[in-house]
């Protein structure tokens, strides 16, 4: 259920396949995004440089752009396209604030300390950049549609930790915060980029399949391919659905106590929901998720044909990331 | 420079002296806060409720009102009173997460952490809601001047961690940090209610002077009138006006090591800077101020005569405050 993975989406292959505009275009939300995280007359800190420069492949602002698509205007494209980014940026800024203090060390350094102040703030500064920016624009719909998603952003970060540590956690529950965590953003940045109904709920279900892949991979690893420990978020007393699935065939997984986990013990417990169906499982509701998504596409009548099997490339990508 | 007091500013007097539309639609504003910060089906985190409930005397939401006059459609206005609260709010709840920290207590407690863990989503829910407020309604300029105002709130807050513990600050950073962290909020406020330059000027200089009085009271208490331990910006490394000049008179002021400090130590050097002539020079300067902000109303020819009458109150009021 975090939000970090070191392990890029196949944005590459998308701009691959693409004719010129495509890339041009996210280039132009590059170099926006730069501006409003280094202009402005104060250097950003450290905190928010770091995720700018580590900050994946992007996959919000192409799915901005390409849902526009070439006839559209650029600059409300590439405006949309580097705010939903400072948007995430910003909820990746809080979660390190988040997940570095007292979870992954037992208790914050000085260092771990500092950083998190500084952090706090740096996120809140990326946040109200993507609202100035679209707001100096004028772009009305947009910014609905981006605060929007961050209420949803918020309320799912609020949602996982209320849920903590607590492993009744049910299916619609886990559904729900995944939603609010990570799909109102993929559906806002499709809708941002083309305001249909129908290529908003293909962003969602995207959204949701990367998620679930995401929690799947917290799970099964290995370390060296997502360049985290696996059990991550188990340490974080965050239960997802493998071990909501693994707990239906072993219920005694349920009866472990998260808050008293040490990476060795997140280790066994991810080996033993993997023992499971439970990854299986979860990975084959993820491609159905994505076939349905990219069904949806179809209702979309106003779509070109290269946006289209673009789209479908996306989707795609989503899945092969964890293949 | 923190931004809690427990003294509120005295909008009671300002609301005996209004005629019925203030106070009316004040009560509004308040719902409305309620309603965001209650509704959308989910609770937000005690953080938040407790920050409404505690929330103060509501002196930027009757900014906007006042501002925005009897004659004004009531729904924008009341919508923009709300909104700024809530982002004040939520700077709030950040602020607790900040300050709670390692600061007070040498480090977390669980208790601590899990508060801390709750309260930054939560100030980011209270932040997205004030935004999505507006953009349902389509208020665009009343976004952009809040959006400008919090990217200031943060840059400000930024400014005020790389500060912190530095004695070597001087009193054009201060006054720049003043202008973020404060001021620029009021005047949002201000041209919220009415978008006129003369006026933002007014509601920027009693924000600073706001800000000043604060800073003043931060080192001469007493404690069971604000709430608070003297010296509390001291102990979380933060430089202000009255130690700036203080250093004057007495140098090896700036040379305390404001990284070891305790409590007792705080109140002993509160007491040093209180021994200067530093605190009448802060307070001088605050009442030029607010003279100069009630000067600068007589350049908005618009304004009705009780608007301009009130206004000068709200400006006495924040003098008064500290009298």
């Amino acid at each position: 259920m975090t939000r970090h993975s070191a392990v890029p989406p196949p944005v590459t292959a998308v701009l691959d396949a693409s004719s010129t505009w495509l890339p041009a275009r996210l280039a132009d939300a590059e170099q926006r995004l730069r501006e409003e995280v280094r202009g402005h007359g104060e250097v950003l800190a450290a905190d928010a440089s770091s995720t700018l420069e580590a900050g994946g492949k992007r996959l919000r602002p192409l799915l901005v752009l390409l849902c526009a698509g070439p006839e559209s205007q650029s600059g409300p494209a590439v405006r949309a396209a580097a705010a939903v980014e400072l948007v995430h940026m910003a909820t990746l800024v809080h979660d390190d604030v988040l997940d570095d203090a007292p979870l992954r060390r037992g208790r914050p350094t000085v260092a771990a300390t500092s950083g998190r102040l500084r952090a706090t703030a740096a996120g809140d500064l990326l946040f109200s950049r993507a609202f100035a920016l679209l707001a100096r624009a004028g772009d009305a719909r947009a910014i609905e549609l981006l605060a929007w998603a961050s209420v949803s952003l918020a309320r799912g970060e609020l949602a996982q930790r209320q849920d903590a540590y607590d492993t009744s956690i049910g299916e619609a529950r886990y559904f729900e915060r995944c939603r609010l965590k990570t799909a109102a953003l993929f559906e806002c940045a499709v809708r941002m980029g083309r305001d249909e109904e129908a290529l908003g709920a293909f962003g969602a279900e995207v959204g949701l399949a990367f998620q679930l892949l995401d929690d799947v991979l917290d799970v099964a690893g290995p370390p060296e391919r997502t360049g985290k420990a696996r059990g991550t978020d188990l340490l974080d007393g965050t239960v997802t659905l493998p071990l909501i699935l693994a707990g239906e065939s072993d219920p005694g997984l349920l009866a472990a106590d998260l808050r008293s986990l040490d990476e060795p013990a997140a280790a066994a417990l991810s080996d033993r929901i993997a023992a499971t169906d439970a990854l299986d499982r979860v990975r084959a509701r993820a491609l159905e998720m994505v076939a349905d998504a990219k069904a949806r596409l179809a209702a979309d009548t106003g779509l070109g044909d290269e946006q289209r099997h673009l789209l479908e490339l996306v989707a795609d990508g989503v899945v092969q990331r964890y293949s």
